[in-house]
C-alpha cells in the first residue's frame, strides 16, 4: 500500500498549502464561518483513531456527513467551549500530494495541536494526520473530504474546536 | 477582522520563509550577531500574551523600541541563562502572508519553542505566532517589527532566548 | 562558524523538501523498504546529542556506517517494538539549505517526534535537527549522510523507529 507522491505543477501545489495554512489561522482565531467558507457543500468532516485506520474499523470520533452536519458540530463544540475555555494552536507541516486526478487531490499533512487554559498554562493536545480530498471550485481549492487520523486518542472529550 | 492572504511572487515568498527559518536557525545555534541583523536600525521587538491582544490590552512581556533595546535585552538573557543553562529548539510553520504593501510584507508564521535542560530533558516551552513587519533593505528582507503573541503566559521568568 | 544559505533552483529545493517529507511519512506509517530506499547504499545514518557536538565530542547514540548496518539497526528496533508497541508522528520544518556543491548539498531542517501509545496518550518524544548531505543519483535525491542531532538526550532506551 505504498503511497507514492503526484507531480503537479508548483501554483497548486502552494495554493494546497495555503489551504491548510488558511484552515489552521481561521480555527486558532475562532473565524469560523472562514473556516466553513473552505469546504464545499456536499463536503464531509471525519476524526478517525489511527488504530481503527490500521485494523480497517469503520468507528470515528466524529462523522459529519454534509456541511450543514460540520456547522452544527462547530456550534456544538463552541457551547461546549464557553465552560472550558481555552484556545488551539495548530502546527502543520510534512504536506505531501497523494494522487492529482480530473476528481482533484488527495492529500496529506501532519498536525500538532496545542491548548491553551486561561491560565497560559499549554498541553500538547492532539497529534496526528489529515487524509484528505482537495477539489477545484471556481478556480479556488476547497476541501471535499477532511479526515483527521488521531494518533491521540485519549483526550476527545475536550475536542473544543475542529482538529 | 478576516484578514486575506496577499498574492506576491514566489521569489518573494520563498525568501519570507527563509527568513523565519532563519531567526530561528540563528536563534538556536545562539548565534546573536546573526540573529540581530536580521532587524533593521529601526526595529521593533515585541512579545505579548494572546489574551491581551485579544482584549486589546496594551501590556507586553518585553518591548523593545528599536535594535538597541534588541540587543541589550538579547545580553540580559544571556546573562541570565548562565545561571539555567538550556538549549532552544524552534519550530515554525503555517507562513501566511497578508499584506504586500510598498511598505513591506504584514506576515503571520506560528512557533512551537521546545527547551532542553542539561540533562537532556525537553519540554514544550512556548507556543504562539509571529505577527511581524517585513521591509526589503538593499534588496534583502529584514524584520521591521517582530511581535510574538504569546499563548503559554505562564513561563515569562525562564525566557532565555528570545522566541 | 556562521553559515549562510545555499541557493539553489526551486525545483531542486522542492525536491529537497520533498525528500525530508518522505522520510518522516515512511517512518510513521512503518513502510521502511521505502523508507531504506531513500539511501544511497554507502549511506550512514547517525544519531548524536547535541551537547557532544558542541563539545566536538565523538559519541554518538547511533551509529550505522553504511546502508545494511541501517537495514539491521531497523530490524533490531522493529523487534524492540513488539514489546513497547506504540505509533510515532515527525514533525519536520524549518528546512534550510547549507551548500550546494558538485558532491551534493548540505541541507538542515528540525524535527519534533511524538510518540503515542496504545492507549492513544501522546507525549513529546524527542526533538532535534538533521544535518545531512543529500546526493542525486540518476536523477533522484537520496541521503548519502543523516545525522540526527538530538537535543532529548534521555530517552534512548525507548528508541523504536529511527529518529
Amino acid at each position: 500500500m505504498t503511497e507514492t507522491r503526484a507531480s503537479v505543477d508548483r501554483d497548486t501545489r502552494d495554493a494546497i498549502g495555503d489551504l491548510f495554512v488558511d484552515y489552521a489561522y481561521f480555527l486558532d482565531h475562532e473565524q469560523f464561518d472562514d473556516w466553513l467558507a473552505l469546504f464545499v457543500e456536499s463536503s464531509t468532516y471525519k476524526a478517525i483513531p489511527r488504530e481503527n485506520v490500521a485494523q480497517n474499523l469503520p468507528a470515528t470520533l466524529i462523522l459529519c456527513e454534509n456541511k450543514a452536519m460540520i456547522r452544527d458540530r462547530l456550534v456544538a463544540l463552541q457551547q461546549a467551549n464557553e465552560y472550558n475555555i481555552h484556545t488551539a494552536r495548530h502546527m502543520v507541516s510534512n504536506l505531501r500530494i497523494l494522487a492529482a486526478t480530473p476528481e482533484g487531490y488527495r492529500v496529506t499533512a501532519n498536525y500538532a495541536v496545542f491548548q491553551t487554559d486561561q491560565d497560559g498554562r499549554t498541553r500538547l493536545f492532539s497529534v496526528g494526520t489529515y487524509e484528505d480530498r482537495i477539489v477545484r471550485v471556481d478556480g479556488e481549492l476547497k476541501f471535499q473530504d477532511k479526515v483527521a487520523v488521531i494518533d491521540t486518542a485519549s483526550v476527545p472529550t475536550l475536542l473544543a474546536v475542529p482538529l
